[in-house]
């Protein structure tokens, strides 16, 4: 197989870029002296989580509960389901622990502290539980300095609940795109999860794993004292948001969409391409950023940039490719029908989900298939 | 199984509002004297479709060559890919047509007819093809009265290709809301269609089929004179999209993303819920709309709105519920860690997409698991 003969759209992952990215990642923790835990919800795909446990990685990040089951069904033991838990997913995740899963459990209120102890002490189940912290009122979790952080601890522990540490998503760090802004960003999600880590251990509460991250922290921080691990998932693949944060380079992103020209509408300058929101996903994560990059960045084959092209709209299965300002009237001799481009995706965990499966592109040009997984 | 057993986030389908939707296009439909020809991209369900065959429907509309050839698996064989053919997927189209599928693929260019013709005369194969019309300049299409029409219309007539009609979308109905404006699209569809039909007639060419639709034309139209069938998708779980044109109510919206609430930020007045945009999708059809629902509109576990609350932001896990306008600091009494909430999506095709199978739910409140596909 190679990308010649791939049926339209298809998900290309680079592999030389990918290990690319890994490596920086890894190499960057290790000099930081922390463990390296990627959030597998950027790719749900055993072929990339084990490459980043190769190089290096601790453990695994989920945002789902199946996706624990299918990477625990892979080999991998360590595992952190990094949203805060409903009660009703308590028995999926004890049966996870019972098969030996070292599951991890993530929780910022008393509510669910007590619903996941009242359970586990009818199932005499010990879960391992992290208090989310919140240090730049991004999402969820528990500000360092609110007592509902000791109060979360204290249910926790106190009901038998192994309390294993804290966890925290600087998400705002999408927010910027300046190197000031970035360390600033990351030196707030360090202080802020270690003070918590800080003031569950006077109280007198057990905190052992002060875990954080995101890809532009991660990528941004200038020391982690305090920290025992890092998260990020995105990096692995990084895309025009990431791009437009100012963490990696057009040529590091290693997702892409193969499309092919399917028609023209000259007089407007417009090429019509066979993928479009299905396989680019709806996001538009870069409309507010510094440069809008419509739902991608038009490449050739090759997945060298046509500067200037964008995929400026889409519809299900059709997008339009169309020259940024000055329409593009010779784009019909310029784009065919039949060519063929690829698409640098807006965000790379949207865009993997609408595909069943990565087309794995080697520095030779074989191509590889790499199934992926969704649903809950 | 019923709502209480389900986990969350799952896609719920009101069979109800399903079939009062369904009923209400096909009798219009029988009204206006064509035949319909529902658009399964919407939901790629086999009890979706057959429900709509059940009731009147008359082939299907397709907008991939794998829902061709996983609907012909289940018995279907009168099918419109009705996406612009790229030379490259002619061979799976041939091998469609040689197990016994009635396929007809789409063009709008010479040079794609050519290829059409040329791939059909080396494989023995007549392809039936629909030339594709622009109504309104949406998207794709030869405009009526452009003389492309006409030579792409000899290119397959005289290549030994069977020219079975035209085909015409009004994409730009979804931009209107009022009577008035959708009338006034519905007519200029119908009209541009007939007449591109009525010009490759005069120009000797045959043209059986006369093939228009969108769900609010499809609505709209007060006469469908000298057009053969209408296809349209989205009517049959309809959204907030289509709720906000202005042709349903929220409560004839028969998808909705079944949710827990995992966790709040009381100050703020957020209730956070483990459906992020993997649930709903990234769509925000909304918008730009008359009133925008963020990722959706909330409502209890029995589908009842809770007025003013929307879904306003989300992460790929997270949801964040909140009331528009005076955030709502009593959020966590009034949507405790454990309460079950059902988002109606802005836009259904987007949001089935990201579920492997739809929770059909119904009247008796049992509930069905009906499977759907993905990937091209």
């Amino acid at each position: 197989m190679n990308l010649a003969s791939l049926n339209t759209p298809a998900a290309i992952v680079d592999i030389d870029a990918m290990t690319r990215n890994i490596q920086r990642m890894q190499t960057r923790m290790n000099a930081l002296g922390v463990q390296f835990r990627p959030h597998v919800k950027t790719t749900k795909c055993n072929q990339v989580v084990q490459a980043q446990l190769d190089a290096g990685a601790k453990g695994i990040t989920v945002s789902t509960l199946k996706e624990a089951e299918q990477f625990f069904a892979a080999g991998i033991d360590d595992i952190v389901y990094a949203v805060a838990m409903a009660p009703n997913k308590l028995e999926q995740a004890m049966m996870l622990r019972r098969r030996g899963c070292r599951l991890k459990i993530v929780t910022d209120s008393v509510s669910s502290a007590q619903a996941i102890a009242a359970f586990g002490n009818t199932h005499a189940q010990a879960f391992e539980v992290w208090i989310e912290v919140d240090v730049d009122g991004h999402r969820s979790g528990i500000a360092p300095d609110d007592d509902l952080l000791l109060d979360v601890g204290r249910v926790l522990h106190e009901g038998g609940m192994r309390l294993g540490g804290v966890l925290a998503h600087a998400g705002s760090s999408y927010d910027y795109n300046s190197t000031d802004d970035l360390e600033r960003i990351a030196e707030q999600e360090r202080a802020g999860c270690v003070r918590a880590a800080e003031r569950l251990r006077a109280a007198g509460l057990p905190c052992d794993t002060v875990s954080i991250g995101s890809t532009p922290t991660a990528l941004a921080a200038r020391h982690l004292e305090g920290v025992t691990e890092v998260r990020a998932g995105v990096y692995v693949f990084f895309d025009l948001v990431m791009h437009n944060v100012g963490v990696c380079a057009t040529g590091d992103i290693a997702l892409s969409v193969l499309t092919t020209v399917i028609g023209h509408q000259e007089n407007k300058g417009w090429a019509i391409v066979d993928a479009g929101w299905m396989a680019m996903s709806r996001d538009r994560g870069t409309q507010r950023q510094q440069r809008d990059f419509g739902y991608g960045l038009v490449c050739n084959e090759e997945g060298v940039p046509l500067e200037g092209y964008v995929m400026s709209a889409a519809n299900q299965e059709h997008g339009i490719v169309s020259r940024i300002g000055e329409p593009d009237t010779a784009i019909a001799a310029r784009l065919p029908v039949g060519t063929r481009l690829r698409i640098l995706p807006n965000h790379a965990c949207a865009t993997g989900a609408q595909h069943p499966a990565y087309h794995a592109l080697s520095r030779d040009g074989t191509v590889s298939e790499w199934p992926r997984f969704y649903g809950w």
